[in-house]
């Protein structure tokens, strides 16, 4: 379970998700029960162990239906949960590491028998389509869980708990006992947000308890109902250990009276991991506290030499289409060199790549059975409204905007496919700029050093949290690789096939880096562990 | 040389200094070529291998001698120097790990020559007695620094440089190659102090280099010449390498053209590590950067059981004397319960234990042998009128004022003797204030859990880097050291003897926890390494 000394003992890894990622790896009957299990939540109070309050509220809408779903959660005011956290955690610190990490792996299985129950909470919270909705809430969230556990047992046990310390002094010994000590910083607070509300929350949920802190989550108020389980599921683990159910609270709020400053700004919040947006995401860096943050950021692709373009504008293609480009990983700027790009034997023309791109996404969304599983379907309709009003505002660029598509199931299903606007490198008012949804720029730029030069540029100035490059010569791949790690965004080269550059793996992939921009924390790093608690040393003369 | 490692698997360590710590242990004719050298230095330019400046300063001032000692050092621009940095940056972040560190190791060595001359370079800037001086900046600061380089060199290879990861897809394998690199941050910023001007800076120094950083060192104005030799050193090494020469600079400044905020607030400048006040050090915290502080706090003693009160005694007397008071681990109050304190088999009243300390502090001092070396000099005028604007301010506290020492070698010596308040527990506008040099406050507390309280709040609000215990109950000592470590605060109990609560050893103590307002980070746990650059994982489909 220990992510560095597997990888450092083996060159070569096969990879086994803990979890399995496929749902046909469970058991027939389960899906039916947890659609059942959804669709009895509707119209219900969502409530926990030990829930004694008397005022519920929700605001969750399904992207599918556009409809509310009905579920309300148990509110409570601020200080109140706060407060539960802070004497929790008297308890939970002393809480022997054997026991948190039996209670937060049991919690994971827990959580594994309603993983059917959460793709529906998630797709019908977050607009993922079925199957990511279960890939990235289920079993990814729970190996990230996973691999925050074992990271942490690691880093835990860097030094012992005794030693009997010796120094000579010519004439006599002297010997003294130390201990050290992990001590926790106190009570965590984790904002969520819409669009990925348990994978994205539940690595620093996960490190904050197996450090010994208490956590209090604040969940985006459209997207409550996935984290919602863990939750519950980490509720009743604690409980049937006879440990306090307040180690882990849901604070939930509305869009019209929000919590999370009041709740960050809390003298004993120590700790803050968020998710979301820049706005928020500098705010809560600017308080003073530890914090763990992902932003947003521009995601590029470099384009220069590729073996066959068909494959490379299919993956471009997906990368971009997958789940409308809500996917902090999704790329948006797409360079390519006015001269074109080599390919093993000949040369495209800049137009020939624009337009094999362009066609690859035409050709995707006209697929009936992949559009829509591709596309899911768009959170919320500012999302939406935002990329109407980038076509509003540069009509003369747009080369592909939206196209038809039918969700056979959901014919209320709030869709958008993918906008495609072309630009020439000096507009950057136009493309360097974030734009969260499906909309990608094809960037038309002087020459191939260029395209890297703006693509750095832009990930240190507005973050990127990957960079995708096409290029088969050997010394620009290095060039590549190191002009884009001096600005702290890893680079994947040359994906086809199978590959996207959108997933980022448990156990392997480092998600975010921390240097840059789009956020100052990295799944799973010794840091996003190693920032959570203080190591003390204790020195005895007996 | 790993120390989670080696105490990994070590229950009992014996701790032997890489560097001899006894300068008996060198060669004999050390000590007077290094008083030769130190002296030959007198009123001339101290000049690095790469100097070309035309302009020179430096003010430093013999604490032994009270007469500046004329050493002046070459000045150039603060955009000079970190372009320096800025440009040997790109080749440094590129020079091998294993060149980086035989480059680093070979500069301890190297100054291992120059210890004696050290000696009296650290002797007549900080005021340090010879034998604290030798030890302090050659042989310990030389030890944290290999524990620098050897924790760095575990952590940098938490992840292997390559490896093949395969993902089953049910029909087909998917393989990617990926690698993890460790960049560095950048160009680093190591501002000294006056009393410590090696031991303080070289851990930052030597975590910044060997994780491929640049440095830029910017010493007090009046302590900047044993630091000199370090960089001297580190110069003529990376030149004996073919590297660049300002992979390590000196920024002289003057006490009236500071340079340390143009530095640390320049662009290029990503880090900085700092030792000294609150008000600089608060600042630089502010600057939304990396930091490495250690500040000012107030550290306590609590007494409440004791085997036998004339060891104790003599303890915090050696302990509080030690360089008068201006080690950041020195203890301040010390907190006695007004029914005083139990014994194996009897009870000490409060005046027995009060009166106990202070003739232990006379006994002390009227050593002639004993008194001047273990008081050292005054480092500079404001230290002593510190001391003495308090004593004007509290002169009905005043149990024990300056004794009279004579140093039978320096005539001149700014010396000033151990002064004691006694203050009653409700008299915070008094002692809970750091009071940086030969001040102790005993103060008398309602009962024993009420200076435990008052040592807790005052580590939470003021900051602390040690606390000193004397406890012989079990129960007692789980107690002081769970409130205590619960601020973040280390405790050492009943030491007597050679066990000062002063001395941080490397390899064993860790410096400073980084948990309470005394600073933000540590000498040296994983987040003093890791925090000095972004690991970047990078994926290949070939």
């Amino acid at each position: 379970m220990n992510l560095p000394e597997l990888i450092k003992s083996n060159s070569e890894r096969k990879y086994f998700a803990v979890y399995p990622e496929n749902p046909k790896a469970y058991p027939e009957n389960l899906q039916a029960e947890g659609l059942a299990a959804f669709q009895a939540r509707f119209n219900t109070n969502y409530t926990f162990i030990d829930d004694n309050a008397s005022n519920f509220i929700g605001e969750e809408v399904s992207p599918y239906l556009q409809t509310g779903i009905g579920i309300k959660y148990a509110q409570f005011d601020a200080n109140t949960i706060v407060n539960n956290a802070s004497n929790s955690f008297n308890i939970w610190k002393k809480t022997d590491l054997d026991l948190r990490i039996k209670v937060l792996t049991n919690s994971l299985d827990r959580v594994k028998e309603r993983f059917f129950e959460m793709a529906y909470a998630t797709m019908h919270t977050t607009g993922q389509s079925f199957l990511m909705s279960f890939q990235a809430s289920g079993p990814h969230a729970c190996d990230r869980a996973l691999e925050v556990i074992a990271s942490a047992v690691e880093q835990l046990n860097a030094y012992p708990h005794k030693v009997a310390w010796t120094k000579n002094f010519g004439k006599f010994d002297l010997t003294l006992n130390k201990n050290y000590k992990a001590i926790p910083k106190g009570v965590s607070l984790a904002i969520g947000c819409s669009t990925f509300p348990t994978w994205n929350s539940i690595p620093g949920i996960y490190a904050s308890l197996i450090t010994g802190n208490t956590v209090i989550v604040k969940p985006h108020p459209k997207a409550v109902y996935p984290i919602a389980i863990f939750i519950d599921e980490l509720k009743k683990e604690l409980k049937a250990n006879n440990l306090p159910t307040t180690v882990i609270q849901l604070a939930i709020d509305s869009s019209e009276n929000p919590l999370a400053k009041i709740l960050a700004e809390n003298d004993k919040v120590k700790m803050i991991d968020y998710t979301g947006g820049n706005l928020m995401g500098d705010y809560i860096e600017g308080l003073h506290k530890t914090t763990f943050t992902e932003k947003s950021g521009i995601n590029s692709v470099i384009l220069e030499s590729v073996k066959n373009i068909d494959s490379v504008a299919q993956n471009i293609a997906f990368s971009a289409a997958l789940y409308s480009g809500q996917m902090c990983t999704a790329p948006q700027n797409i360079y390519v060199p006015a001269d074109g790009i080599d390919t093993e034997d000949s040369k495209l023309t800049f137009d020939e790549v624009k337009d094999k791109i362009i066609d690859a996404v035409k050709g995707l969304i006209a697929n009936p059975k992949a559009a829509a599983p591709t596309l899911g379907a768009i959170q919320n309709d500012a999302t939406s409204k935002r990329i109407e009003s980038v076509k509003a505002n540069f009509p003369q660029h747009i080369q592909l905007s939206d196209l038809q598509v039918v969700n056979a199931e959901f014919e209320n299903a709030r869709i958008k496919s993918v906008n495609v606007l072309v630009v020439n490198a000096s507009e950057e008012n136009i493309y360097l700029k974030e734009y969260f949804g499906p909309l990608i720029c094809i960037v038309k730029t002087e020459n191939r050093d260029q395209s890297v030069a703006i693509a750095k540029k832009s990930a240190e100035k507005n973050g990127a949290i990957t960079c995708l490059a096409f290029c088969i010569n050997l010394d620009r791949m290095d060039f590549i690789e190191e002009e884009m790690n001096s600005v702290y965004t890893p680079v994947s080269f040359n994906f086809t096939g199978a590959a996207f550059v959108n997933q980022h793996a448990a156990w392997s992939d480092l998600h975010v880096s921390g240097g840059n921009p789009s956020g100052n924390a990295s799944f799973t790093n010794a840091n996003f562990i190693n920032n959570r608690y203080i190591w003390i040393g204790n020195r005895y003369m007996l």
